[in-house]
């Protein structure tokens, strides 16, 4: 075939995958109801050069490409269309540089997530950006969906931490972004314009991050409430009364009862909702106690401050499993991930239950909350049609009424396949029209991930 | 005139400047060494509708707009181009919403900086970007030129701070970007792309921003340092050892003298360079301490600390002078921008020092120093050709240097028509070409602020 033959003329033999038995593994990734196509071709590049090749070559032949990470990915931004060029960029997992005095580090996309702060840790410095999947999920990946994560109330998400690219284009030219000084502001921002482009504009094939100092270890506590609404305004009382939780988790009964039926954690299955606050300051158990405190005036029937760094992780380590135990209650989920001002947060989880209960379905939740961030996760029998069709039509209602709050359809799993309609109509026909302009610029034969986003 | 008559059909009559000698009044901002046209027109609306009427006569007639705030750019940027309508912001200037909840506030584009800060705090909130003319720019000449200041080396810069924006685009259709949510990942960053754009891409008439709960009073240290050298070692000892101090400021010899010759400020003006750094942590005087003994290992001759908030702003005051009291060394001044890895900052002040004894001029350098942003300021008589000369020449030696230490020509001040070659040679032909696309896309007829930015 004239495709493979073109790519072993710049790549090594192993770097082309051509089994289907191979090729079928990377259909697609961790989101349900989301078509996938079968892949003609798996290219695994190590060099940038090699990158440029394979580039090129789809660029002449007219070829689809799929660039991939981990493929943790939870909206079929990274699966695979017929005949389509999958370019996994996993092999490319160097960190080129950490840098201690101009806190940044250098890296290539596949390196992991969890690998690269423990590396920088190590260094006494700190990349907050910390998805759930850290330990799977690559940077590449994470700037493809300018992912989020548990830390991001404090601490802001992957967009905020990517100061420059090195960017392969759809012709197979290499482009540099942005910078690694701290600031710069030399014409348009096309750094940022990459963050969150799921792969639709070019293959990052370096990335310039920025990095914190090291905090001191946080210190968490989990406080009880009879209502989901309650422990809403525990949220908002907390934030406005300008404290900084460098995290602020909610689970519902369906989540806390599926992450006990999972790992046997012991969280207090009797409750209605569960706040997890947690203070990485100097004196975290009087941030903690002042938190407390705002949670018991909001009607919280237990406040239990963790006394260890220990205990505190115990307690993060179970909101971390969330999605994971919630993936057992049924055999497939749906993972909403709509984004509210958070003073309108009760408003969505009280839709939300009224949804479920429309529906007939199980609908875990657990949220960001200190974002407004939530993660509604539809639990359905994907052999059961109705089941299915029910669960599609809630994660949808959820949506809408996401829109409905002046919230948004995706706080940080990106838009994907399984968004499309819902990304047009969050942003209008101006906003979508300038959207495929810019998609035009970059990507002129449109051969970069193409049916995803819009 | 055609023009005018179209635009009285939908502005009031006091919203049309006409008359030569006031509308000459608009021709420039603050920027030496840029060509001003003059405008055929001075419009100031006090609606969107207003503007999107302005837009639209001016896309059918063909007729250039240069969008303004306060004109206090560096850059040129807001420069009036011959014959064109220049579209003034400063008349929305209204603070739509203040909110402690959602942490945000939406504003109209002609908000000065200072007047908004003052706002918010009065609801215990804090609005970080501080460009030092902070008592006179607007909040849109803010997101125009994504501006910067002393803060920035804790809290980032405008673009960190802007969640979505209304706009008015080319041909007088409104965009809405963005969000008023913490986070959200609907689609390209457009937000972003407008910011730092300078007026070339749409006219943002309404902003969300981003705010922080207020943080303690800050307290200041100066300390007196041999040679630039030695203070940039200590700030490099500084953040490599992972302290977060809300200003990290260095004013070179020429600086310190230019501002005690304005102000009669008493500041040391037998030493080579002063460090300023302050704290607004739970215990700053401990933060203080212990930078100070990091300044004395580096070499420092002398520390003293603040005692007082008053002592502290006192400090800054004479920082946040200095630009003005060099303008007053000679009849004229030109002022650099370059970014550089903090760990290149000494190599930039040797080599700027060593430019200005080669050119026999007079370049007083204060900086962001803990972003690595030097601001070296080239003074000159304006009516001098040969000095005049010289000058633009240094100017242009020094952003080569950053280039060559890889720094960015500009970490603040923006392109404007100053640096319009050095933008070209930053990106590289590459990166041009898509950044012309993108403009082609916004702005096909080409009517917004041409002439800027490339
Ligand atoms: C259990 C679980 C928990 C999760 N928790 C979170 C969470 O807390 N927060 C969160 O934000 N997400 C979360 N996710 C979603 C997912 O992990 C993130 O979206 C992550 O950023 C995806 O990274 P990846 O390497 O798996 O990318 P992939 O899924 O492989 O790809 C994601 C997108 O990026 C593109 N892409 C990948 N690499 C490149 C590259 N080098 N150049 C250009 N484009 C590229 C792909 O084309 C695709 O569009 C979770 C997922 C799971 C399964
Ligand atoms: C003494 C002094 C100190 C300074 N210190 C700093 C500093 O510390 N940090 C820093 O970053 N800058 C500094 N500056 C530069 C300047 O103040 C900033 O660039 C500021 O952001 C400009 O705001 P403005 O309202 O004056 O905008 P203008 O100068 O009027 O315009 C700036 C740009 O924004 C565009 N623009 C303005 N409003 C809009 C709008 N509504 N929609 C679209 N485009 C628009 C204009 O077309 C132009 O391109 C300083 C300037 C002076 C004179």
């Amino acid at each position: 075939m004239d495709l493979i033959a073109r790519l072993r003329a710049g790549l090594p033999g192993e770097a082309i995958l051509t089994d289907p038995d191979v090729t079928g593994s990377y259909a697609n990734d961790m989101a349900s109801f989301c078509e996938a196509g079968t892949p003609a071709v798996v290219v695994l590049p190590r060099t940038v050069e090699q990158v440029q090749h394979i580039m090129r070559t789809a660029s002449e032949l007219r070829v689809p490409v799929v660039p991939q990470g981990a493929r943790t990915g939870l909206s079929g931004a990274a699966n695979a269309s017929d005949g389509c060029l999958v370019l996994s960029l996993v092999k490319m997992d160097r960190i080129i540089e950490i840098n201690p005095v101009d806190r940044i580090a250098v890296v290539e996309p596949g390196v992991v997530n969890a690998v690269l702060s423990r590396a920088v840790n190590e260094h006494g410095l700190y990349y907050p950006p910390d998805p759930s999947s850290w330990e799977q999920c690559s940077i590449g990946g994470n700037i493809g969906t300018a992912s989020g994560g548990l830390c991001c109330v404090k601490y802001g998400v992957t967009a905020e931490y990517v100061l420059g690219l090195d960017v392969v284009l759809a012709d197979g030219r290499l482009l540099t972004t942005g910078r690694r000084t701290a600031k710069g502001v030399a014409g348009y921002d096309l750094t940022r314009l990459f963050v969150g482009s799921e792969g639709s504009l070019g293959i990052v094939v370096r990335a310039v991050l920025a990095l914190k100092p090291e905090p001191p270890a946080q210190l968490a506590l989990a406080a009880e409430f009879p209502s989901t609404a309650a422990a809403c305004e525990a949220v908002c009382e907390i934030m406005a009364r300008g404290h900084a939780p460098s995290l602020l988790e909610l689970m519902d009964r369906t989540s806390i009862r599926a992450v006990n039926d999972m790992a046997q954690m012991g969280l207090p299955d009797s409750t209605e909702a569960l706040l997890l606050a947690a203070f990485d300051t100097p004196d975290p158990a009087a941030d903690l106690a002042a938190v407390g405190a705002l949670c018991t005036a909001a009607g919280a029937t237990e406040v239990v401050p963790a006394e260890t760094a220990a205990e505190s992780d115990l307690l993060l380590q179970a909101r971390r499993l969330t999605l994971t135990a919630l993936e057992r209650v049924k055999s497939a989920t749906m993972i909403d991930d709509v984004c509210v001002p958070r003073s309108r947060l009760a408003e969505l989880l009280d839709g939300t239950a009224a949804i479920a209960e429309k529906y007939d379905l199980t609908i875990g939740v657990c949220a960001h909350a200190g974002d407004g961030n939530t993660h509604p996760t539809v639990c359905f029998d994907a052999a059961d049609p109705d089941e299915s069709r029910r669960a599609r039509e809630s994660f949808d209602a959820i949506m809408a009424l996401g829109l409905q709050l002046g919230g948004t359809i995706t706080g940080e799993h990106g838009v994907g396949v399984l968004k499309k309609e819902w990304l047009a109509r969050e942003l209008g026909p101006v906003g979508l029209e300038l959207q495929r302009g810019i998609k035009g610029v970059f990507d002129p034969l449109g051969i970069l991930n193409p049916g995803k986003l819009f």
